[in-house]
């Protein structure tokens, strides 16, 4: 089984840490490819470097479903593109925040998410709303940190981003915690062990949902949303 | 890995029928168990058979537990119970009306659901809106069989099925349709080619989606709502 | 006319206290039957012990139907098997969560809730979106009490709920109270009285309704999802 | 215990029939006070008509609050100035649409309403939706007929109304029917009878629910929105 | 192109106010008239001053419309009466708080609303639920001021209300913040510029709203729940 | 004032439309700038089509921001790129289904949609769902022809068009009807006439929106979601 995890942003070191990651989760049999197209934003931070990743995700989609992919992971936690990436191949393809989020309803009846930036709090609570997590979701929290700084040496991101999954379970009531940024794949392990609660990455998440949609052998339905592009 | 599947009616022709179907999904090394309690109802269409047969599915739970399953489905498309399973347990557990519609909502973006009787319709619509499908649910049908008609020889009842599922796509707009009954798992891959749509058994979907909890290694949170029950 | 108000735990002290609470509240001409059924948990505290006692509830409420009980109050605020009851009787059936929060919706525009352990919060906060109260609903706060202290000597457990009624008023701009355990049924005049809003104790608060369903004449619906349960 | 029933209109052969249906329903030793303002439409049909009514609704109440009343009904299906009424009174006030549609959520698990004229659709759709009934409320149906069709002689208008109570079983999947007007209270009983289900008038419904109300010794909450108007 | 814009209290310096807001914003073009009734209340604190003053505002809604209005703004920031006046005239209608909502989620996508009184955030939070602003709305605030504070001389009222402003957005993480009644319109801009957000004024949105309806040259829909009110 | 509006298709006669249908509803003085990216799909249908749409349409933002634009239109229906042309500019931006169900929701209680494939179907009714419409948008209905038909010679797709309008208006109860797709602008005013009731094209309503909203001389909020982007 062949899946294909695409890190819509352009930072190498960025898609290591997430195919690591996911290969450490995978199945006996399963090939992880990770990929990033060039020329996007080095990190996806808002609503317009998302949208300027998209087309070159749409075209790692479209070549990973001819080489072969048998389920797609797009590994950025604004799941940028994905209704479109459907509508691109018929292979299932699944979002981290997505993922993260099922995972989390199925073990806990209410989790908090920890991000970067402040300015992705309302991307990550429009997501949770339209994923239909309501109360479900107690807050998205942020560590005030921008992206790329989870690729520094030293720890001082992570310490940040730790701080903030305790206060989770301290003070919101959190049964559970996601990490709201494929950059912290690294994190999740140490954190559920520390915080007691399941700390959930969304490209671990992901991984092992795209295994078990392509081990299902259904299809992204052609017969309406995500029908292939017309042709003009 | 060992996944237990629990169908909480004690028919028995129905609890192989679903280990069949979930033995031909499992991915290779996955050990499926597939029990039912006796003492339950011969089949669940309604609350108060949902309710009795909670008790016993628990015991189930906690045996399967004991005796070392890493993840639990519960076989009814009702979901019983499945907050007070994740209390007994600190494995995953999956319902597969959950389990279905999650797939559902990766798959498609507006899906319908063939149920058995009328009276599980608000039931499966309650469900729908407490998982957060909204829209996504386009329409609760019933075949007007009751649950065992399935265990009977003949296609009549599949018959039934199979018209609704076709209606599904041609009158409600759904783009897959879920079978909202464990015994209806045989009949999913021949009505997906047939509708030419995602068919979806949650027994199948669940199976898979519990490999992949088992294989996340993470367990089901203590930390409030599934702690286990407080000894008295 | 008369109403069988069925405790679902074993604990026969708290049946007493729900009995004389009702009893004080109840019309000339109602006579009150509470009962308890044996071999439930002492308490309820979360989905398992809920699942526990649904089943030897449903025989109470059968009983109490060929007794020729009027009307049915759950008296946990759980509303534990609610729709099954529904099911098996054709007398209108109420809990006490679901009457308490009606007459706070009738009484004030926002109200508070509280419980004894902070496990119940998320049962109480999913009861009250199923219940459709949305920002009626403003928090729901536990004084950290198992429900027992509640039928301890002293008054420990009682400070500790009066505490959070009073922060619900000062904190959460609450307007009325419900007290969210069957147990705290003789704290609601003086906390009222004290607090200055309504502090509503929903096994006062059922019992009046169930006089009012009773005194309406109407049945529970056996049209669909109440239907009695089909024989196997 | 005196129940003071305000039909917000000025048509007193209206009035007397709300008042015949809650004498004929009360407990003994309840005083049905049946008024109406002079001055106000007619019949109330849309939002103009309620909004001229209301300012005399509001004369009635403090009227009847100096006059003793316990709890107030106010008998219009639109439920105009509810909240209004809780602001210049200490005692409960309950609306006739919000105490059907309490009454029908305890006894069906979903139901449909059959009102007058198309124009209260949304008007009532709308009231559904503040109550949070969800997908409780499956359809709200038009009869078809002015208000006071329903005053006429000869049974024209209920024939109208039983046509749509009859349709609201057989296609809506209604588990119960609420009478949409003030008017209908006199075919509750028959239409309970032929159709069933419960058929549910909300005259009856918030008489009893006056009363429960009355009876519990509770007031409306002065502590917020309901606060009397300030002087100025 | 003439805006009517009224003051449903009959507080004439408000009025003034209101106007000289309106017109510092017009359009070249646009004539801007604004009244209040008389007979209606000071200030309008809370759903009883509301129901008072609509039926004098439909008065001048219907005397606007015989005068040449081209569209409508109603001038409280509690919208009374909003939907019977969309009845008495076929001009369209605009309400202040809906204007300044709507106005707000184009230029942000999370704001607070700072009000008067503590008895008004029920009132708003409703309004922001009905107008579908989900998450949108983050907070409600309260100035703890009567609404007639805003006429006094001095600033205290003005600093109590930007206090609140700048809470809002180092508290709430509010993007914008909106202006909770009509009498605060000449604060805008001024914090606007202090605060670093968008501070939004109902009139001033209201007043260029009204504009743009007026210009579509569409209609108020006359066919459903704004025809013309029946004649009796 | 300079009002540009952009749309996102390269298909320059359905520019030339839109640009016509804007100029013939601008004020005095409002200057009217329709432009379309080149290199995007000739119409826009589908998830994929929006994608790759929008990275131009940012370049013609940034572009158009420059230029000196007061506010900006995003002429296509599914509004894509809204949140992402907020953070590349501070002058306001609107699209077209925003503009025409902020529209619809004043001038109708309840309104519906008619637009051109099947497939855009889901997409208008999660935008309906995102903007807070709820029960305001009664059904989206397609007239199954594609984008471009409507540029064709001969009223074929106009036929088909009016044809849905005049089923909402018969069939849901739409007091209003939305024309879902720009290049619809031109049928707007005789199918008001016919209808007998609002029929609304996004680009007339969003190009007076713009005008409003520019003439508020208030910006896009800089201060989260909407902060320009992160130079990296």
């Amino acid at each position: 089984m062949k899946i294909h995890i695409i890190n819509p942003n352009s930072t190498a070191s960025m898609t290591d840490k997430i195919a690591a990651a996911a290969r450490g989760i995978a199945s006996p049999g399963t090939q992880i490819i990770a990929t990033n197209p060039s020329g996007t934003p080095a990190s996806i931070e808002g609503f317009a470097d998302e949208a300027v990743s998209v087309p070159p995700l749409l075209d790692e989609i479209r070549n990973g479903t001819e080489a072969g992919a048998d389920a797609f992971v797009v590994a950025c936690f604004d799941d940028p593109g994905l209704n479109a990436c459907r509508e691109v191949t018929d292979r299932p393809v699944i979002g981290i925040c997505e993922a993260a989020m099922m995972t989390a309803s199925i073990l806990a009846a209410r989790f908090s998410v920890v991000t970067t930036l402040p300015r992705a709090i309302p991307i990550i609570e429009d997501l949770a709303d339209h994923y239909g997590m309501g109360r479900r979701c107690r807050r998205v929290r942020s560590a005030e940190i921008p992206v790329l700084a989870l690729e520094d040496e030293g720890d001082a991101a992570a310490q940040k981003v730790r701080a903030e999954v305790l206060k989770s379970v301290a003070e919101d009531g959190a049964e559970a915690v996601i990490l709201g940024c494929a950059g912290m794949a690294d994190l999740a392990a140490a954190l559920t062990e520390e915080a007691g609660v399941p700390v959930i990455d969304g490209v671990i998440a992901a991984t092992k949902m795209a295994e078990a949609l392509a081990g299902l052998g259904l299809k992204t339905s052609k017969a309406g949303a995500y029908a292939f592009p017309r042709q003009k």
